[in-house]
């Protein structure tokens, strides 16, 4: 992609409105534009930043037997009231609308009635299961306030993901998967090692339900973390959470973190609510036991965005940039410098070409403020030297190195 | 994919309240479910096609110097009351809610006003121009009615595109090279020879716009088709069009036809009602040049569903089929059937193993409701033959052939 091909313009300011960091610098370099508070537009750059995440999450839901499906945005009434989750009271996100006949209609915040009534469609047989589904939805939660950039949106993209087995044993065993799966998700991501499973409070069936919090100064939540024993524990849980772990307050350290993930056991209680059963082998109707598993999608580009930025700009971790190189010409070099940017591009790396015809210290501004893990220059004065500057954005470095030795370090 | 690990099951009968052909069979399938009318979930195997019919459109739009981004489904009140279009009257398909502050925000039926309110904090010179933009959008439009399956959606997908331009003659440029790159996505679909480039009623600055129409018994639409002159001519614009393209009533032959896509020439209007504007390299501002394109992914996938059944159900082109075999073993051929499955796909075909324990019969009838493009059959006798059993479901034939006879007809 060529830069001057990029409607987007890296920005001096965001809108005086926007007061987190990660939305803050999103906006700046074009990759997202604000619609209004909480509600995000996904630019160019940014919805391959968005892909990038999903393919990873894609990848790894795939390899424990889940299958994709998208279930919808408008969502029925008697679907949520068999469960009480219609009420507003009950559930204080909803968005509601009308249809042309006044029938109210809800916007999805989250999906687990409706899939558990369309499996009733499906599910007969304890042959029938288990069952695992997930999806990349956009998901409506009106929330009272939205101060945290990408990291809490109105409108935002979840992977949520349900499933569904004969009994509380095949749950857990399939729940823990999930968890192995999640962590090698925010290990691809980059964060995992400041990611840490958590004990939050319960779902209907267990003391208590997980979250993955992430480590992040701009995140809403506390958790209460134990390194060395690798034990963390939400806020609201920490007096149950003590007791049950033997660990002593003391010990702990309280830190600032983002939820990136939760895990959520729901037991039989979904099924009993909405008569969603099957037949064992007994020839007897059970209900099946259900569990909910989520990553948000906008959010973990947030907390990356948050965690890997400086005073200058984004640091993509390579796995999800948008592109891998940005190659900046100085000077009288268009012609080597296209062939260089077909070169580069023909052994399958991916590269934002600032074609521009700016000052170079401009050129590098922006390239520092999109955050691509590798600028390569081209320029005269390189060109006689037979070399080409690699600059690397996480640690600021430069290496002048002949094409082969360049390709050899970043491909 | 294993039919076993498939959740959905093929069903004997549609809700009784659809009345749509696509949606029976889509639903009998396992493609969608109805959550309500006009609102459907896609599940693994529809969920493959929608991506296939918009990997070819992505294609399409890339090749024509389009980017992909994603705009929001809340919009602002105070960007659409710019051009009239908040109005109930105006457009009378807009979802409406209600922020927690009570702010209206509406649910995006169509995005040229955020696209525009967008781009004023983008072009500045005739330099930032011209842009194309598109997008897979969720729209939302409050339908009256909604009996037409995924044809008509209250909730569906579509790709919407918008170009700006320094000049009409510019724009008109643009504007016929996307009418030439979506009859590349007709072909590519499977619709090219019945789809018509039709003249309909007119944009701001143009007497007629463009539609494209395909014959389809269950569209909404009626055209006045001549086939030798390929003139097609919405029934809105009949008397205009006549006299303008010299061509008499008694010649046209009037057909039913689904609109499967648009393109609106909104000349300068939407810019002059905005403030977007250039300044151009006189140093004076004039107001940008806008078109605009649509295809309904969705719909797409419900008028090929319309075309490409019979009475046994779905006949998927080879393009946008979900997979392109359907295997099938029949008796005590586990391992062989396994192998065969393995081998099959490392060649890089995709396969939907039917590997459940069901008589022959019920698995030939489920492979014929689903519609993938070819049906091998393995059994023992085939075994004993050396020989593979090949259906294509488009024509019912059927060839005995070895495993690489069969693969040079069908990789």
């Amino acid at each position: 992609m060529r830069v001057s091909q990029l409607f987007t313009k890296t920005l001096k300011d965001a809108p005086a409105d926007e007061v987190a960091k990660n939305a803050q610098l999103l906006i700046r370099a074009g990759f997202v534009y604000k619609e209004m508070a909480g509600v995000y537009a996904y630019l160019p750059l940014g919805i391959k930043v968005l892909e990038n995440i999903k393919q990873i999450v894609r990848e790894e839901m795939d390899a424990i037997g889940s299958n994709e499906l998208i279930m919808t945005t408008l969502q029925r009434r008697d679907v949520w009231e068999k469960t009480g989750r219609w009420n507003d009271d009950v559930v204080d996100v909803w968005f509601k609308t009308k249809l042309k006949d006044d029938t109210e209609v809800g916007l999805g915040w989250s999906h687990e009635e409706p899939i558990v009534e369309m499996l009733k469609q499906y599910v007969r047989s304890y042959k029938d299961l288990p069952i695992s589904l997930y999806q990349f939805q956009p998901k409506m939660r009106n929330e009272l306030r939205a101060k945290s950039g990408i990291m809490r949106g109105r409108e935002f993209v979840m992977k949520d993901m349900y499933s569904f087995h004969t009994s509380a044993e095949e749950l857990e065993v399939y729940y823990n998967k999930v968890i192995e799966a999640y962590k090698r998700v925010y290990d691809r991501l980059g964060i995992g090692n400041d990611t840490y499973v958590t004990f939050a409070s319960g779902g209907a069936f267990t003391k208590f339900s997980h979250e993955f919090q992430t480590i992040c100064e701009a995140g809403e939540d506390v958790i209460y973390l134990h390194r060395e024993k690798n034990i963390a524990i939400n806020e609201e849980v920490i007096d149950d959470a003590i007791k049950e772990l033997g660990v002593s307050r003391d010990e702990l350290e309280m830190v600032k973190t983002a939820e990136s993930g939760n895990i959520f056991n729901f037991g039989a209680q979904k099924a009993e609510d909405m008569g969603l059963n099957f037949v064992s082998d007994d020839d007897k109707q059970h209900p099946v036991f259900m569990g909910s598993y989520g990553i948000g999608i906008t959010r973990a580009m947030g907390v990356i965005a948050e965690k890997f930025s400086d005073e200058k700009g984004l640091v993509w971790p390579e796995n999800i940039a948008p592109y891998k190189v940005y190659l900046v010409n100085i000077g009288n070099v268009d012609e080597q410098a296209t062939e260089l940017y077909e070169k580069l591009t023909s052994t399958g790396l991916t590269v934002l070409f600032d074609d521009r015809n700016e000052r170079p210290g401009a050129k590098f501004a922006d390239a520092e403020l999109i955050g691509l893990p590798y600028r390569i220059t081209i320029s005269e004065r390189l060109i006689e030297q037979g070399k080409l500057e690699l600059t690397y954005r996480n640690s600021g470095e430069t290496e002048l190195l002949t094409l082969d030795e360049l390709l050899a370090k970043i491909s």
